[in-house]
């Protein structure tokens, strides 16, 4: 018999989402008439906007016909999304990014992950805590477990640690801005710190941009916005929130020509290391999504997917003011579809509480680290009805008539 | 300055590719008019048959619906197309593969790489030469250059080498069925040597069926129907030439629930390994690939995908014959989509003399591996009327007046 992976056995299970469900099934069971609403899920609930759907389409009939048909593309993506990419969300902002530093791909998850692959095995790995689990699991499935070292967001600072807490004196360092779960965005001058202490100490920043879309003041969007980040970090990007991608499966990485590591005889560039890897191990993302993700940058697509994220935006208003009405300490969701609420007692009896007393599905905050224990995450995705009725119900203590 | 991966300088470059664009590029330059015709790619050529383009449009279009629309899906694959996939692949051949062992992807070439993050690092490797080189690669980029071991596909086997091989005697054994490059396919009784081998020594079987869909006898088409293989054997299975997905990734991996490895602890099951890998790492296929996908077992689906491979299956029947007519040794071609073919001198040399004196465009078997010198790769991929003039090239020797 041959050898598994030993350190999948290191692994947590994560009982998070499982038993969500298992609770939520037991309670409609008992209670099947009442009136469940979700605030839960960390899913998009719009539709794809015409103009993207419309694109989408297009290539997909595009498949059927003989002059139309597309075969193996570039692994690292078509060239035309890629230079959309670069022009629209970097050079369009001053920002020195190439088409060439910027690889396609199935999702901000798998990037998350993949990148590890490029990377030495003997290294010190910072997160946050809470955190988005795919960010330790990676690292544990890795032989890692003994090296993460968390950063606590807590109350005391206001949820967004700096270079100088514990455990920033790491080789990698993830940074996901704004922030899931906590819904909080970084500001210039704390990305400007990590970025100067990532320069000095000769660490990589891994920055999860995720929900950059949802920056609504003059906040840096994209880490490259600091001077000094393009020889420090590589930036995950997707199309998930931004423009409803959950289910279609597109995102994208930058690492930058001037981003160096230590190789086996000196430095060597990450990017062609990610050129390497993504040739080998990827074999591109279904040309219909390339064209639809290419749509999202059209002047149709930019209005439609603004107007997307402003009405996720508008939700978490709504909720916030409920949430603050009803006595809640809230944090987040000014620049991210998410609410990081303080509750009285754990986690998970609030999560029963909400569900018993509000008919309002949460997801508990110890579900994302030992920090989130005293937390719930209020997800601002839903049709604004739904989250009307569910703000009533935060904001009154009670069900509706 | 982090570590980069070291593994990733003892790649070797692959230069095959390249170096083709670039003496074609080179040539086409020097001789404008002339009739250039591929026989080089493997790739599809014929657009998404009716039915599965349809499925594929009609899903693209519900995305841009609030009924239809759909977000996040299971990692591994929706249920509806595991249970088409275990159905009409296995069950309806009296194999008892389960839903539940079947894990869709983004295609063989992902589930190929990635399905070594699952296994342990210290193992030995068996792979044939000539071989498709990204089973060599992401052992290398893991640190396992010097644990890799070739099994020589020769005249002298037939190209297909057994368990008797030197190199044999290693932990995984790559076996690719119909084979890319060399076009052969194995029987039920070489099959059945490699079970028995891997069950006495303990070894895994990495079996690529990726042209499973070209065979035309009775031959097996996937290793479970070798009785013992579900104990010791992983299959990885794509849409890609089956159903013309090149260019819309979609594949799937069986990992039976009777295969174990051994953990840290003790037997553990690699589905269970694989399914935490493919939920941690990874976030499904987009919705539309995986209807287009289910409506390739429909009636009319399967219908049309046996007529595409009748179709590059005749091609490579007309490929096979002018060639012997001109006095070529060929190999292949019967139950896959390529021919394997003798050339005087090296197999560079011959790339040169097709190019020029034919203008034909052929793979250069030494770019599989060192037993690949010698000899060509010709692809069948192409329209009919593309084929026949380049059949008729290589039967009279000279380019059509």
């Amino acid at each position: 018999m041959i050898q598994a992976n030993p350190h999948y056995e290191e692994l947590e299970r994560s009982y998070l989402f499982s038993e969500i469900a298992r609770r939520v099934a037991k309670w409609q069971a008992e209670n099947p008439t009442l009136p469940l609403l979700r605030l839960g899920i960390g899913d998009v609930t719009e539709p794809l906007a015409p103009p993207i759907a419309a694109a989408l389409v297009a290539a997909a009939k595009e498949m059927g016909t003989p002059e139309g048909f597309h075969g193996y593309g570039p692994e690292q993506g078509y060239p035309w999304l890629r230079e959309a990419i670069a022009r629209n969300d970097f050079q369009a902002r001053g920002l020195n990014i190439q088409a060439d530093e910027v690889f396609v791909s199935d999702g901000a998850k798998s990037d998350t992950a993949n990148i590890l692959d490029i990377l030495g095995r003997d290294l010190t790995i910072a997160v946050q805590d809470p955190v988005y689990p795919v960010y330790v699991d990676t690292n544990v499935m890795l032989g890692r477990a003994a090296a993460i070292r968390r950063l606590t967001a807590s109350e005391a600072n206001g949820f967004l640690p700096g270079p100088d807490s514990p455990g920033a004196d790491s080789d990698v360092i993830y940074l996901c801005y704004p922030n899931n779960p906590t819904g909080v965005a970084a500001d210039r001058e704390l990305l400007s710190a990590w970025v100067e202490h990532a320069l000095a100490r000769g660490s990589l920043l891994l920055f999860d941009a995720a929900y950059a879309a949802f920056i609504r003041d003059d906040r840096p969007v994209s880490i490259y916005e600091i001077p000094g980040a393009e020889r420090c970090a590589i930036e995950l990007r997707s199309f998930s929130k931004t423009a409803g991608f959950t289910g279609l499966r597109c995102g994208y990485t930058v690492v930058p020509h001037t981003l160096e590591a230590q190789g086996a005889g000196g430095p060597v560039k990450l990017r062609d290391l990610w050129l390497r890897r993504q040739t080998t191990k990827f074999n591109g993302v279904a040309y219909p999504v390339q064209r639809a993700a290419e749509a999202v940058y059209s002047e149709a697509g930019q209005k439609a997917v603004r107007r997307q994220v402003a009405g996720y935006l508008a939700n978490a208003d709504v909720l916030r003011r409920s949430l603050e009405a009803a006595g809640y300490q809230v944090a987040g969701g000014q620049h991210a579809p998410y609410l990081w609420v303080r509750v009285q007692g754990s986690s998970w009896d609030a999560f029963d509480d909400f569900l018993e007393r509000l008919n309002l599905v949460i997801t508990p905050g110890s579900g994302f680290g030992a920090a989130g224990e005293g937390f719930i995450r209020i997800s601002a995705f839903g049709s604004a009805e739904t989250v009307a009725r569910a703000a009533r119900r935060l904001e009154t203590g009670r069900v509706e008539g």
